[in-house]
């Protein structure tokens, strides 16, 4: 009898197809910045969207948009919950604490006085104050571990180590997945490794599909780890997660919807209250079922 | 007889194709900013690399990678020889004065201090001073102007807007194209308007080539103007540039050779000063060469 998965491939099939995808990474270079999890809550964050390199010296590559304005913010909100967040960011995207800031702060907030000092200009110093001290308050105080990525490849095996590592927690461990994961890829072996030349003519390329991650994290990376996923396309049973967050991308700041495998929950920001955002009440819908989780685990 | 351009199509070819690409991109959303250029000397320069989206709500998109170094580096040492610089760059990439500058300057060159206030840390002391004194004064002083891109859309819709603007500097007017542009696009229309659906199987996809625009900023845009470009590939004579700036990606910090109609001229940093950079040497030479070119076409 042949084993099956629920994702319509043969087991065999698709463990192949992840040992390949591994194996035709490039090798990770920031392995050892990530430690092991220590016995207390933790949520990996992801945030940002990953990159496909065309070329092995990548010159073009394909992108997936996404700010991480999301991801940063919930960021936020779980280390008020008192979680230790994992943060795995796309360089360049949105930083926790860092929302409120212009698009280049450095040459936007700050400005060059006549005593040839430097002063934060009076309109961002809210802002910049509020960036730097919590920001570096979290990281700090052990709150806050970002590790930044900008390819799939590295997107997928740093999420791989960060998994593994997490094992351990059990029930303990959450993974909050709003990064923008590429959906295809060219395997590094089979890519150029110089410059695609620009003949005449159009210029046709062929991707082929990621394995289907998130099976693997929930079977064999961190099996008990709880896991939210923003993927609305069936990501619950397909992927075994235990909520997805759905949202349009027009009302996507104002509110979500969270499914779980019962439950179907309106989640909105409280807009007679000035700066709520949507992270706040959704962060707390999730920490109230993940403690429920929790507890029934410890049993 | 038909017309030619020295680029193998008839001209009414490249011009339908031309006018076909400008009408099929999306309307441009600063057009505003780009004001006449005043009679003095002055360079566009451009920077960093462009995008081409595969969506009209562009989810995914294929990217050009260029940091923007070179750009940002040259820019600083054109307003150093007298030029006023319109700094065409990609969001994100290299801004002048920046390049001694951490990946996030706000959290990294800044900590909190006991007494509630921001302070610069005291290693990046001199880079911070640099970044906001020189920028803040350049741009203060009319001498550079920043015009931000993120698509191969927006960017040629901008650089034929202040092509035809310095057209009337004439000799005066100089273009140092140092961006990494797309050679290939998905035309605006003929774009899914929605996210690709990732469906099973491989994705195909085409795109077509994007038409070569600098032969017609050399020809209509701003007949006069000096124009540079970093393509090594018979730009000279293909795309009557006046100078090409060929550099190999292991050396191109070091040294760089500038090619013109008659020389072919080596150029590297002073290795025996510390922190000289090649653009140095490099705009010295060009500076040079417009200057004769101004002259000349002044008589």
């Amino acid at each position: 009898m042949d084993i099956t998965n629920g994702l319509g491939v043969p087991q065999e099939t698709l463990d192949a197809e992840i040992k390949s995808f591994f194996e035709s990474a490039p090798p990770l270079k920031n392995s050892d910045d990530i430690g092991n999890g220590e016995a207390r809550r933790v949520v990996c964050v992801t945030s940002g969207g990953t990159t496909v390199p065309l070329e092995q010296r990548c010159v073009r590559f394909i992108d997936n948009f996404s700010s991480g304005h999301r991801g940063a913010t919930s960021t936020e909100y779980f280390i008020k919950a008192g979680y230790a967040v994992i943060f795995l960011y796309r360089r360049g995207s949105y930083q926790p604490y860092c929302r409120s800031l212009p698009e280049d702060p450095l040459l936007e907030c700050f400005e060059y006085t006549d005593e040839s000092s430097i002063r934060v200009r009076e309109s961002h110093s809210e802002a910049v104050k509020k960036a730097i001290s919590e920001h570096h308050a979290a990281v700090a105080e052990g709150f806050l571990l970002k590790l930044p990525f900008t390819t799939i490849f590295e997107y997928l095996q740093m999420l791989q180590m960060v998994a593994t590592s997490l094992r351990s927690l059990g029930a303990h461990a959450m993974f909050y997945l709003a990064a923008a994961v590429s959906d295809f890829y060219v395997p590094w072996k089979s890519m150029a490794e110089h410059k695609i030349q620009s003949a005449s003519g159009p210029l046709d390329m062929r991707l082929v599909q990621v394995p289907k991650m998130l099976s693997v994290l929930r079977k064999d990376w961190a099996p008990m780890a709880f896991c939210i996923s923003f993927k609305a396309d069936m990501a619950l049973k397909k992927y075994k997660m235990h909520m997805v967050v759905a949202n349009e991308l027009l009302t996507r700041k104002d509110e979500v919807v969270v499914v779980t495998s019962n439950e179907k929950i309106l989640v909105h920001r409280d807009k007679t209250e000035v700066g709520d955002v949507v992270e706040n009440p959704l962060i707390r819908v999730i920490v109230e079922r993940h403690s429920a989780y929790v507890e029934k685990s410890d049993i």
